[in-house]
């Protein structure tokens, strides 16, 4: 859904997308390229991120470091992978997250795939936020963090031009992650709270 | 600090406050009581929670649990206490928590003196916020949550009438306070990319 979401997006302003699978013949994916248009396609995890000029990482976070290896390495390299991962297992009921606290997920995939520019970003909200901040009421935050400066100015870019975002606050490097992900324990029980998925977070500062 | 901001505030307001420290003759704590006027006073921690219809946790995260030992079960039981700690540890350089994800120290806390009624909250921001909100420019968010509902409304209560917050968003039980303190990793991030600790979190949501 959220792979769909940003990709559909993506092709709305012009892009050309490849949707990434385990498999080329996915289902999903081939609907979704049939139905998105000229711009649209889709194949292997592999042939994605080949195609790419940015991955974008939208499998979920316990298929996260399989799914890159599919897309491999040498597909990755130098590319800015935007990481919207969330590393959640309910499998003991509650949430947890797989990775906390003194490592994150983002940290994960950075180890794993030391060519890629990963960036951090766009995890902590509801997929049709991401691509649509005007959905809600007043400007919110969408945050940015990773170990390449360039990369992370790059992204805060991207999410101006292609989603409509105002400038996303920078957190520096790739260890403020682990708040982005931490960030899903308040954000789900904001959600129980709420009992709508369609809100985010703003900064109010001090004049 | 954190404690002296609200003990100041709740004496400014009309209430008798008693200071609790390791000692009796703690010097921060006797030059407290000796400033702020007739309705404060100091003693150990036994003497503040035994003199406290409600109790302030405002003892840093890694001391918690000693000082509340300290301040013992009997002058807690039946009472709400407020829970304010975070359980940080800088010792390995980066921030951590000493506590995450599957547990919280609010939790810690409640199952080492099941007789009070803790209710966290106000962990999430500076301590000159927590006590005047209007700080800020916009109306922010105060959490609460614990595994007494009573108690949740009862501090939800006096988080409006004493320090003037709007209502807070009630979380629920105290599991939530496993996000509560995750926030803390965040809240490090915006700390260093704002460079200000005069900043809070507000939800927006959508109409």
């Amino acid at each position: 859904m959220v792979g769909r979401t940003i990709a559909t997006k993506l092709v709305s302003i012009g892009h050309e997308v490849r949707m990434g699978s385990r498999t080329a013949d996915n289902d999903t994916a081939v609907g979704w390229a049939a139905e998105a248009g000229a711009r649209a396609s889709n194949g292997t995890f592999a042939d994605a991120a080949a195609f790419g000029e940015v991955v974008f990482n939208c499998v979920s976070g316990r298929h996260t470091l399989a799914a890159l290896e599919s897309a491999g390495a040498q597909n990755l390299d130098g590319k800015v992978l935007v990481e919207l991962a969330n590393p959640l297992d309910f499998s003991t009921g509650a949430m947890k997250l797989t990775v906390a606290n003194t490592d994150s997920l983002a940290e994960r995939v950075q180890r794993a795939f030391p060519g890629a520019r990963v960036v951090k970003s766009l995890n902590t909200m509801n997929c049709d936020l991401m691509v649509d901040p005007t959905l809600l009421p007043e400007d919110t935050e969408v945050f940015v963090c990773g170990d390449d400066p360039g990369a992370r100015a790059q992204v805060s870019a991207w999410l101006q031009e292609w989603f409509g975002w105002r400038a996303p606050l920078d957190l520096g490097d790739l260890t403020a992650a682990r708040g982005l992900e931490a960030w899903l324990h308040l954000w789900l029980r904001l959600y129980g709270a709420l009992g709508t998925t369609r809100f985010n977070l703003k900064i109010v500062r001090a004049p």
